[in-house]
């Protein structure tokens, strides 16, 4: 089956926001094994809206629009895809309840005669609850079609979709889509891929697709199977092929797990507490860390030491370090790693020093160049890195580097 | 004039990228003027392609593609275009000469025989020189059409349009475009627009729009001009209401100046340090202050203390503040703040603590509660918020509004 994408709204053609909706409904309708060729952008405009719905239900039989579900006048989602279906609208007591209670709830201010539009809906569609706001989704289907309206916030769409939307369009298949999500970190994008290539031009059930994310990749397992069991069954022979290939490179299987949470996992596991001093990520590389729920338990104190005297005061780097070989140097990572763990009284540590760009940078130093230093109890390893991004991305990357080696060391990786 | 997008990539469709491409190209063609009707992604698959370009050429002036340039068999976008145009493809030399430089300088183990397809150029088109990589980008004019062909990646696609495309868009007009972005804080996305909507339903020219970001909102506005001295004469009275309605929410002027440039500014002008002590942020607030390139001059140190121990040995919070009213009161806030300035040896300070989520609310310190401090020699003003989102928009919430907040005592902001 075919999905195809509308997402409505002038704030995204005036790139007020990024259209960040159609890569989660691209990256969620992939893993469901549909097949999308196309997704379109529209304004609040009747007659465009009308084309581009009955375009794409000409050429797709799944049609997901997002976004102009509002209260104003403006937000016409709603009845054009009910003209273009030949339908009438009506009001949901459900739904107006729903929205009472909704306002009830929070907001009893701000609610206006407006809003009961929200509980307008076309004849014989199917009414999604929505738990996040006001305007409830709609799945309308026709003649082999169908229509499925969704609201455009974010934090609205992606609880209804995981909750009511995706085992809608699971059902909807003769089998059941299966996914699994495999996470490598301390690999290169094109090398992962070009170790899967084989895999990837014989794949026909399960099969694999690579996701690049800054310093990891990800791949998409994706099997149709009547139940989970059988699902199960057909992953395990190219599971354990990944695991072959890559074996302490693939730091999880789990969809919501993150680098980051595999690391205070890890450190939990191994009752270790980590800190950090960093220069020129500046508390984002801790920041990371801290993203973590329940980061408290292994990360309690990180130290932001961008001048050469910080370093010196607040973790005890000797002056004769700095002055003989740079604040950035291996030299001086390797004891702001050793310095930073006594300091903080912590099992492990990263360090980071570097120019991240655009100043700083001189003909031995130039920018981009960034020492990591990671200290885990008594041992401390140095890498260097060469980044050729701007300031934001050479930042991004070290972050994602350091995590990735101190994951290394605590695992005791051999590449 | 009207512009239309086309997105080519397999990789957006399986959402393996978001398009950020789309919504770079639809602020940079809103603020020249040019009204975007429809955007569209469609994979690298010729015929799909060519149906969409002929469809877009049909209902929009000018046509920009991105993506598709690549070396690779898969990359199509070119030999479409051409054959829309009915133009035959041949080898531009310049262009030959250029990827051969381009591989001498970098990359020079990857050049492959694929490599030089990239300098084939449609007959008639005018090409346009990539200074980051080796596809060029392309304009093919006719009958009153306009296609242009950028490649994917970011940093070749924004670098080439603005040095050479944003010049060629303005040329087209009869009248040339100008803009500036009037940035603000310390006041909500609703208010601010509340307060121009007189404005903006009386616009005609210049005209402004409203863009929300993080804990800011953003004005653009935009005259049609013959030339930049009688933009500025069409921009002055409108600029002075804005002034005269905002004051000293407007933090900015510039469009490249962004709140914590805006700050570090201010702080170099005063001659003043600042530092930060970070509880439930864990760095990031640091990190959005080292964001700024020269940032050292104001910010030499930071300090992450997530636990009560931390908090009182590397700080000095008494203890019987954290006993008594908790981590998260306005109480232990406002010590961190006047204690990290004197660690730090600073003249200002923000000290952020709370509750990010989604665990450790209680129902008198739910999840969302933080109070920032704010230390500027010798005053501390500490503010409570209650934000609403999950643990990752409160933490980014925090940021901004603790930034704001530093703002606000610098300027001796009266609200």
């Amino acid at each position: 089956m075919t999905v195809e994408f509308i997402s409505v709204g002038t704030e995204i053609l005036l790139g007020n926001i990024v259209n960040t909706n159609a890569a989660y409904l691209s990256e969620k309708c992939a893993a469901l094994g549909l097949s999308c060729y196309y997704q379109s952008v529209v304004g609040d405009n009747e007659e465009r809206l009308e084309d581009t719905v009955r375009q794409a239900l000409s050429r797709s039989d799944i049609l997901i629009l997002s976004g102009g579900l509002g209260p104003t006048k403006d937000d016409l989602t709603k009845e054009v895809v009910a003209k273009v279906f030949g339908r009438e609208l009506y009001e949901d007591s459900h739904t107006r309840e729903r929205i009472e209670a909704y306002f009830q709830r929070v907001h009893s201010d701000q609610v206006t005669p407006n809003n009961w539009k929200q509980a307008m809906v076309p004849k014989g569609a199917r009414v999604v609850d929505n738990h996040n706001g006001t305007a409830p989704g709609l799945i309308i289907e026709e003649n082999g079609k169908i229509a499925i309206l969704l609201p455009g916030p974010p934090n609205e769409i992606k609880p209804m979709f995981e909750r009511d939307i995706a085992p809608y369009l699971n059902e909807l298949q003769p089998e059941g889509i299966y996914s699994k999500m495999v996470k490598l970190c301390s690999i290169g994008e094109s090398k992962a891929e070009t170790m899967v290539s084989d895999l990837m031009d014989a794949q026909t059930n399960p099969t694999i697709a690579p996701y690049a994310k800054t310093g990891e990749v990800h791949f998409r397992v994706t099997a149709k199977a009547s139940d989970e069991k059988e699902a199960e069954k057909l992953f395990a022979p190219l599971m354990d092929e990944l695991f072959r290939r890559f074996g302490d490179k693939i730091y999880t299987t789990e969809e919501a797990v993150t680098l980051e949470e595999a690391i205070v996992r890890l450190l939990k596991e191994q009752k270790l507490t980590v800190t950090t001093a960093e220069s020129c990520t500046g508390g984002l590389l801790a920041g990371r860390i801290t993203n973590v729920p329940g980061a408290s338990n292994v990360f309690q104190e990180g130290y932001i030491t961008y001048s050469n005297d910080a370093k010196e005061r607040l973790l005890g780097v000797k002056r004769e370090t700095l002055m003989q070989y740079g604040a950035v140097s291996p030299q001086t990572a390797e004891e702001m790693a050793r310095k930073v763990a006594e300091a903080a009284g912590a099992d492990a540590a990263l360090s980071v020093t570097g120019i991240a760009g655009p100043g700083g940078g001189t003909k031995d130093k130039p920018v981009g160049l960034v020492y990591v230093g990671c200290y885990v109890k008594g041992h401390v390893r140095v890498e260097e890195f060469h980044f050729t991004g701007n300031r934001d991305k050479n930042r991004e990357y070290t972050v994602a580097r350091a995590l990735t080696l101190l994951r290394e060391e605590l695992i005791g990786y051999k590449s």
